[in-house]
């Protein structure tokens, strides 16, 4: 079967809501640790896909979820210890107060239950959501998500400018946080009360930014204020992902109302969580019940366990800060080489590449470009992405077991990429 | 560990969000087939869930979902075979028109996204959803669930009554349907124009009705002269659970606009679909963009295959037809026996006991006896459930291979409960 045999039977059975990398796509037919290939043997570095956090096909992990299938995989109305050792397990990577955990089964559906506990309990309905962001894709999320269809005025919704020291180079904590309060600001003026802040501490869709000192605290401090909650997603920034802690949040040194969990927590198997406050579940169990029929699962669970050893046994905290400190040094020589890289941005196994047509204007390179140079990258045997309000950052997001060794292999396709441009 | 501390570490990592069976938990460690096994040992008849629908850790399933998770597991943006050949199985199952599916990770993705087409299509707002009904728990999903915290008035929301034979006799598919103009009306009085009618054609939560022939049809009508579009929800009734047909809808001879699917697809794993015509979803695609990180990743294609497979290579069909035919038969016994059986309802493998006070003023049973009921079912190591609006509804729900021995025995376990009574 060609690509292009196997292409159009896939539009035919999907029809066009189906997107795809690369203009000719790609077809993926093996995956391991950092490596994807397709169906000729073309091997590929994986500097795109963060959700298998430990690798692909990792093998202790295919193993906990092959062994538990083959033992029970039921819901949550009996007993299991599975979901207990999880949620114990889970809760000791978060600060005390953050003890109490609701698994269900994507990251969509754990920031719309987050949500829906804000609401519950603060009474409100106003949601602020940085500009960009992407927080699943239910009706509700999507809603979110500026890329969408518009859906007309929404009442409970605004949106507030990212912190992005590079674009707006004069931003402190303050100003930025400042957007906070306009945010709250414009939601009062049409009547409605703030029930949280959504915060991707990556701002991943942003391509990766690092905000000033203070200004996660701001932001915080802020929402409380007005009554609201603080929801932290951190499915792009959890799980190491920024090196030198666990979570996003952790990095700003602030403690979240709720934090979110998405599909990296089981290496691609569908399996979410909430964790929060023992005061914040109980008043939400008070006013509503939910129930997740899959959600907690016991194959989930020891998948989603199986990658918590994982990351402890080998020491991936550890690697995600050297390999990601190893990958900035090599960035910044690329950025004095290449003055179309406006700037490097992120941390840890995160970073962007914001390209610009002119250092001094700062004007986004345009995105037929980028697409070209994702390409070319591919071309050259590596996967990086593309993101950002203008899509022209560069997005290299690998798999947390990613060395020095792949980061140099990533580096070299970059570096023989920019200079044929 | 006894079941004690087990359930006080659940508490603690918990927190009281979780609901469970039973006074007494039970603590399930291992399923085969359509058995359930605790701690000790004991074996409970499953008659309960219907996600494992091919069965408890069914070997040909684990082994699909075991084999691909150990070769590749990644998202939709590259070419993969998976998800070609399940969308093509799939679609083979549906009627012509029926030809184009979107995979998800869970029902309520399924419903929600469902519910995004027939919005953006219709530009309405409007949905109608059956009194009781349950099609997920995202925030606009849960606003549909009655048992839910009420969130005040929903200008897009109006509920119509179940076509109940059983509580109103003199009902006739005309007078049925009239409920749907009722309910248009009631979305017209508030100024909002029709997007959907949510069609659990099982009316799983409402105890499974068996509505007068033409009342479907007459619902499908009514929902298109009013602009909107009809949504099957098949979590509950797809997937040949009424036997004679795979699908709920061609029981009632329809074919609806928007097919939704869930658990039962993966016999547990989370993959869930939309399908849908050519026509609404490249509409859809055209208005609005829709992407599941990992809804339709090659492991859950893989196993919702498996599933297909499981189904046609042991006529599962057939046996839910036959053994359905067989556990009418024992009901219709147990109804003679037992005045306090109001009614018997249901098909296929998917039956619920309306248990009564009194059969002449069918005053529902009070719900504890109910509980009780089921909890000396348990005892006599069968599982089954309860449902419907005053929760007196006995539900039986098996695996699709529940054989006709399973059948006696469970039969057998009812007349030794109700017996002693």
């Amino acid at each position: 079967m060609t690509n292009t045999a196997l292409w159009n039977r896939r539009k035919q059975a999907l029809g066009p809501t189906y997107s795809h990398f690369y203009d000719e796509p790609i077809n993926i037919v093996k995956g391991e640790g950092v490596w994807l290939y397709d169906e000729k043997g073309t091997k590929y570095l994986d500097c795109y896909n963060n959700v298998v956090s430990v690798g692909h096909c990792n093998p202790n992990v295919v193993k906990a979820l092959s062994d538990q299938a083959a033992t029970l995989n039921t819901h949550t109305r009996y007993l299991n210890e599975n979901i207990v050792s999880l949620a114990e397990k889970l809760s000791s990577k978060f600060p005390a107060k953050l003890d109490t955990c609701i698994f269900v089964c994507t990251g969509t559906e754990a920031n719309d239950l987050a949500l829906q506990m804000a609401t519950a309990i603060t009474g409100n309905d106003g949601v602020l959501v940085n500009e960009a962001a992407y927080h699943g894709n239910s009706i509700i999320m999507g809603a979110m998500d500026e890329r969408r269809k518009d859906f007309g005025e929404k009442k409970w919704l605004e949106t507030f400018e990212p912190p992005n020291t590079y674009r707006v180079p004069e931003g402190t904590a303050e100003s930025f946080a400042a957007e906070i309060d306009k945010g709250i600001q414009r939601l009062a003026d049409k009547g409605t009360e703030l029930a949280a802040t959504m915060l991707d501490l990556s701002f991943d869709s942003n391509g990766i930014l690092i905000p000033p000192e203070g200004y996660a605290q701001l932001v915080v401090d802020k929402t409380h204020a007005a009554g609201g909650l603080v929801i932290c997603d951190e499915v792009q920034a959890g799980y190491c992902r920024l090196g030198d802690n666990w979570w996003g949040f952790e990095k700003y040194d602030i403690v979240p109302d709720i934090v979110t969990l998405g599909k990296p927590m089981g290496a691609g198997h569908p399996v979410a969580a909430v964790v929060t406050t023992r005061e914040i579940a109980s008043k939400f169990a008070e006013i509503d019940s939910y129930f997740n029929t899959f959600g907690g699962n016991p194959v989930s669970c020891a998948v989603a366990s199986a990658v918590l050893d994982e990351i402890d046994n080998n020491e991936l905290l550890k690697n995600v800060t050297e390999v990601g400190e190893h990958l900035r040094v090599g960035l910044d020589k690329l950025n004095d080489k290449y003055d179309f890289i406006g700037n490097i941005q992120g941390s840890g196994l995160f970073w962007g590449l914001d390209l610009v047509e002119d250092r001094v204007t700062k004007e986004p390179m345009h995105d037929d470009k980028l697409r070209h140079i994702t390409t070319l990258l591919k071309d050259e045997g590596v996967m990086m992405g593309s993101t950002g309000r203008y899509d022209n950052i560069l997005k290299i997001r690998p798999p947390l077991i990613f060395s020095k060794e792949n980061a140099d292999q990533a580096l070299a396709a970059i570096d023989k990429v920019f200079s044929a441009l």
